[in-house]
């Protein structure tokens, strides 16, 4: 398998991500090489740890996931990798693996140590381009983990907050925006699973609310605020044919609440 | 051939879209995917319409292209398959490929209903994701469309002014605006040919008016406005070394006026 | 090998970009096609030139790339092949290739004159897809430099100031900014190499001062103006966490001024 994917918060275009691409297609030609996102804000680990949460379970077992989201560039913080559902990640220990962290024990961790399986010589502020990536194509060339370096753990866990189930109400926060302008909350769908059918549920975000919750956008006219669940199994609200997070000045950490009429 | 284009209006660098290429690579992992546009504006479908028409003729036969710009994901409208000129389409069938349509009957439409095709549980909100892309990955490995679903036709064709063309002038108006802020008309180059040589041609776009119709942006001085005919054989106006739309305040829609001195 | 990049000043999702991609993989369906940038500011020469140089060292030999940052299409500039480092460059002659010109004599140039490698009719204003992006599926499917035209010559060389080295201190430019604001000048890591280590680095970019030079971002504090060598192993300057390029209002071309207390 040679899928090797890379997110960044280099920003689209950026000629960083193109050099990676040419260092992985040095060390092996025949890697098949995806964007995942290169537009993750700058040094935003958090976002970067959603994405790659939402994301990766899409692809195949024995992808490899590169993720330079490193704004302790240079510094002591390690450089890992860690394998989760039979997929690999190749990622500076920051954090940036959390989310996957937080649902399953990662199958193995190795701190990268091999100096041989770099691109000499090493910038301080390029690790991406002359670790990350060559060591990328060194693993999708067939190289076993073990190689790459001694045995470690996932030193940085973040937190995330979860939404809190009450008998009468689930209180949660909008944990991601995406690039519709769509809320995603942490609100999952199996907490609202149990909800009683026969009453309607009164969605709370911000100063706004809107009742009900839908299968379509398309349900409600243009410009309502609709609440449905997102493909990602999350409660979401969304402005039909329209941006919520510009039109309503609503940004990640807005408190959202559910109860039942 | 395994080559699979997507075109949607997620944004770039959507992390949707690499969900998808991720549900591709796990179906046919040799697939070839290309990012055709992610840059449609959000649910505008003639603007998807257009883009298919001028760029997937480029494509080799046998190529899939998917369409994502799907305003109504989740109620009763159709996902169909569509071929034109020996390559294949899966896109909503909401107008999206009617460009497409005005200048050939489609070889076979079929509607998407074989499930077993899909990515189960189908979400309400991202079909792109859970019918599209899979369907597309089994194509890509030699499906036939018939194994699709029944038979269809396009239900969804939209309408697209064409430019009158009088004795002593043709009228018509701003199609498209590239990324350039071009102004593409929708004056086929056809149209002109058969035209006065010894006179000059003089067009009118909005309050703006150009004489003579050139064959380089570079045969005239910068900042001034030119028309000539773009790479896809329509009336075009530039600012040279500008940028026309945002300089000169001018819209899709715009009427557009060429006559001979 | 038949990996092709493309460098462009289309903008990013530009469909031109697509139809480009098609006629490479419609001449030869196994090409690689990598993005290297698409978002080099409209008709930017120098600054594709500066791109050029910093990625394609990344590719293997072999690897073909494709330019198409070209005002003056449709008028009487060439087309050129140019071959440095084993690596293959098709662009217009119009200096965009001139950084690596500086450094090294190209092994080969070619002007492209094969008009039965290019796509027929060729439009006026759209060579990148026309003549371009053939040229560069020919070429990848095996063709020798020698078939695509008779031998040429660079004929625009830029000129690119250096950095002016003085008994007591280095003067030179902002060169470029990159996607993170951080300001990389003309000063290489060599001119700093023989420096007195005893005493401490000034740095004068502008208005602004900041003392040292450190190895990496995260060694000053967050919002702080930090000299250090970039990954481009050149002298950058970067506003810790920050967009250094906005939040001071620097642009290319500033002076910058090392000198030693």
């Amino acid at each position: 398998m040679s899928i090797i994917t890379l997110t960044t918060d280099f920003g689209l275009g950026s000629p960083y991500v193109a050099a990676m691409k040419g260092v992985i297609l040095s060390v092996n030609p025949a890697a098949v090489v995806v964007d995942l996102s290169h537009d993750i804000p700058p040094q935003n680990i958090r976002q970067a740890a959603l994405v790659l949460e939402e994301v990766t379970p899409y692809y195949p077992a024995g992808t490899i996931h590169v993720v330079v989201v490193d704004p302790g560039v240079g510094t002591e913080r390690a450089l890992i990798y860690a394998r989760f559902g039979g997929q690999h990640y190749l990622a500076p220990d920051n954090g940036v693996l959390s989310r996957l962290a937080r649902q399953q024990q990662p199958e193995e961790v190795r701190r990268l140590e091999n100096r041989q399986l770099w691109r000499h010589p090493v910038s301080n502020t390029f690790h991406g381009r002359d670790i990350l990536a060559p060591v990328a194509g060194h693993l999708s060339l067939g190289i076993g983990p073990a190689e790459l370096g001694p045995p470690a753990q996932l030193s940085v866990l973040l937190d995330w907050p979860q939404a809190r189930i009450l008998p009468d109400r689930i209180v949660g926060v909008v944990e991601e925006i995406d690039s519709f302008g769509n809320l995603i909350t942490n609100i999952r769908a199996e907490a609202l699973a149990g909800r009683p059918t026969d009453r309607r549920a009164v969605v709370v975000c911000g100063i706004y609310e809107t009742y009900g919750i839908y299968s379509a956008y398309a349900q409600q006219p243009e410009d309502s605020l609709v609440a449905l669940i997102s493909s990602s199994g999350r409660l979401e609200l969304a402005l039909v044919g329209s941006n919520a997070a510009r039109r309503l000045g609503i940004t990640v950490g807005t408190p959202v609440t559910v109860a039942w009429e």
